[in-house]
């Protein structure tokens, strides 16, 4: 079982192999490729995303080779010549590799990472880059969105249950963590990565007892620190609440000690959190917390803050970890440029979609911040060795309606893009987690109100440099003619 | 990266752990509980589900132990008791599993698995068991809705790249290959699994030749026996239809080879598809199938057909391994009965939500066959033991509308439930991958149609029999009088 977790190397769409094969056949696999990851539409309708995925990425680049078990595999498909099998043999990445840090909140058709690499290191990474990116981007965004929702009420992850598959459950935890939620269900994030787990009961402890009654009693005399009793087993405000109440009385007030909280799990949680509240402050427990889960996401959260519900910490498990009102994050790689006698080549997809033609060429990302207030006011994109310069002021223009114009003063760049690999070699030093945890968060704190709310947010300027935008025109208007 | 993989042991919730050092405080830890797996509500709303994970299951409860590293994790935690991490370093599963075999079609509120364990053993094990089978049969459930959509025609997965997670892409492909999939795109799924894996060229093939056409002549040189052209890259009907057909001409003509396909990534399937087959066919080959894939499910490939799209294989993605339109499966894990002194005593947990009170009691459960027809009528929840008798008649009545009966004649019966494991020993022959794939599209094809439509479907009986829901009822107002 799992025996393929440790060398993710045929994660790859069986194209990838045929492509690679081919390139050799046809002497291009030494040509060198430019592939842009960027996505087209934002989850949720939302304003922004934030990028999370690069540090899993950085350990498949640094582990990808080709075992001879995996080579006798694609041997017996009687399809690739045994030159393309001795180069997967020999294959390591020797490539170049730059992106944005985990945490940054990122727009629709601006590079997140670029790859610079032969065709045939750049074809294979294809599907584990887009995998490991989409999905823990799509988790980040989301739990942050949630615990935007509930205004500093603590928000926790407890939804390995309902995740799709393992990686889901503890990956997914990760990301949720860097997106702002305090914690997680998941022990084994906790383990390897350092995300604090908790948890106190399910019902089934409640069960097992002879009355609920009994089984507060055991749990409290077990863990009278960190007393959190589930009361909706039986009947909430009959039975769950009153045995709590009873419970902290006799078994934690002779130790000094305050209950931590009672957990609601089911029924009408903005009605019963209020009426818990008040039996819980009339027996003496103001300090006693009301954790909520059951079905959670940023639109009930909200809603339930809305009509005054009392709650202090949200538990939330299927609606995050699934992203289940948007469970696809659509990130695309594609070939944006070559390299011909050392020359840049750019190169372009057109499309009968319109929004699935690519940007062409090697590309760097500036962001503009307001100098006073340190919000991001829009993004640049230009090519890799271009200088743009905003000491007097920036003029923006959309790069489909070219008359929509903006002159920017007050502001400073800085480029989006760090070098993660050089000539194979892993050159970034990654951050640890608390530290990409911290900078997500003062990152979305700067973004503008405007482009951070849930309802019809502003759309984030993400512009060409004049230069980068005539040669994707020109680019366009070339292979319009030639048909 | 992915140590964990190779062992699940700590993919558990929290609350697993302390409630299995509170048992063992409080006495309870060798208490033998019964626990079933099932689920409430039928993703897509559905008529019904398939059952798949079970293979995941069985590898994960052979596998569970915890390491020294695992026990160090905890015992940092100052948590739990000495005694109780001994317990865990001496953890294997010891208990008796029964379940419905992957590729059975399952309905709501009917037991799919039941263990039966020391609650110190059945608790560990509800958050993997979670995880596992309701991703898969979520994943199993939508791939086949989506290849019964298509009417005969092949279902490819293509999804990996916007998978949540590796074993996402991996697993997921396995159950998406149960529920009717011909193949998939992941090469590690072949690899590890044996599902099929196939593919040919992305639009970077395309863009990195100098014109379409190079890029087709290229491709079609190298793979001549399995050429499938993707015709998308920059005009389908002005360039590339008409290259392809110049390669084929030029390239698999002089050779005696026909083409395989092409493919369609963007823009109006339904209308190119038209035209593209009108070229095809006008120019010489008929035979020259026609692939379509981009953000496809069973919705838009009805709509497709309907409209006359002319399309012989589908490649589907993103709304088929996230299962987009309903990514939850929502299966529970509840305790059902104890045993005191040898006796069992059910249990029930009530709830302010109707919809979550659990059925009570060690179960088993009966699917009626029409005779003649080999349909399944209903199935018949009973106590374990219980015998139903069907040679007669068999009176049905609704759990709820128990003035709802039906009598059933000219049926028989087969227990659903099949012994997994005898004491901590596996004792199920598992089917091979194949045998399961023909087992569910027979179970399937077996289903009365007003059960598998998509819209509105009948809702096939899951009842009680007498004895069970007279148990049922005494526990409930049981409780209700103890308020």
């Amino acid at each position: 079982m799992r025996a393929y977790a440790s060398n993710l190397t045929l994660l790859t769409d069986f194209y990838e192999l045929t492509m690679m094969n081919g390139y050799v056949e046809s002497g291009m696999d030494e040509q060198i490729g430019y592939f842009d990851y960027y996505f087209r539409k934002l989850p949720d309708q939302a304003g922004f995303a934030i990028t999370c995925g690069l540090d899993s990425f950085i350990d498949y680049i640094e582990n990808l080779h080709f075992t001879e078990e995996d080579i006798e595999f694609l041997r017996a498909k009687q399809l690739f010549s045994e030159l393309f099998l001795e180069r997967l043999a020999k294959f390591r990445f020797s490539g170049d590799i730059w992106a944005m840090p985990e945490g940054t909140p990122v727009f629709p058709n601006e590079p997140i990472i670029i790859v610079k690499a032969t065709m045939f290191e750049a074809q294979l990474i294809e599907t584990a880059l887009l995998l490991l990116m989409n999905h823990q981007s799509l988790i980040c965004t989301k739990a942050n969105r949630i615990v935007r929702s509930a205004g500093g009420r603590a928000v926790l992850e407890f939804g390995a249950r309902r995740a799709q598959g393992v990686d889901a459950a503890v990956i997914g935890a990760r990301a949720a963590y860097i997106g702002g939620c305090g914690g997680s269900s998941n022990a084994m994030t906790d383990k390897y990565f350092g995300v604090p787990a908790s948890g106190t009961m399910a019902h089934s402890w409640i069960q097992l007892f002879d009355s609920e009654y009994d089984a507060f009693k055991a749990y409290t005399t077990v863990y009278p620190d960190s007393t959190v009793l589930l009361v909706d087993t039986y009947d909430v405000l009959a039975s769950g609440v009153p045995n709590a109440i009873r419970v902290f009385d006799e078994v934690l007030k002779p130790l000094g000690k305050r209950p931590v909280g009672i957990r609601l799990d089911s029924g009408d949680i903005a009605y019963l959190s209020k009426k818990c509240r008040k039996m819980l402050d009339a027996a003496g427990y103001r300090d006693c917390k009301i954790f909520a889960s059951n079905s959670l996401d940023e639109f009930i959260i909200r809603d339930l803050l809305y009509q005054g519900a009392k709650i202090d910490a949200f538990g939330v498990g299927e609606r995050l970890i699934t992203s289940k009102s948007w469970p696809v994050f659509g990130g695309v790689y594609k070939l944006v440029a070559t390299e011909v006698d050392g020359q840049l080549v750019p190169k372009i997809k057109l499309s009968e979609n319109v929004g699935k033609i690519t940007t062409p060429g090697f590309k760097q990302v500036w962001r503009l911040f307001n100098k006073d207030t340190d919000s991001p006011i829009a993004d640049v994109v230009t090519f890799h060795d271009e200088k743009i310069d905003v000491s007097e002021s920036f003029e923006l223009f959309h790069p489909e309606y070219t008359w929509k114009r903006k002159t920017i003063t007050n502001c400073y760049i800085k480029p989006m893009m760090r070098r993660i690999f050089d000539g194979g070699v892993c050159v970034y030093e990654r951050p640890g987690l608390e530290a990409v945890k911290q900078y997500c968060q003062k990152s979305v704190d700067d973004l503008w109100e405007e482009v951070s709310r849930f309802e019809n947010p502003h759309r984030y300027f993400v512009d060409l440099s004049y230069d980068l935008w005539k040669m994707k025109r020109e680019l366009i208007t070339h292979y319009d003619e030639k048909k």
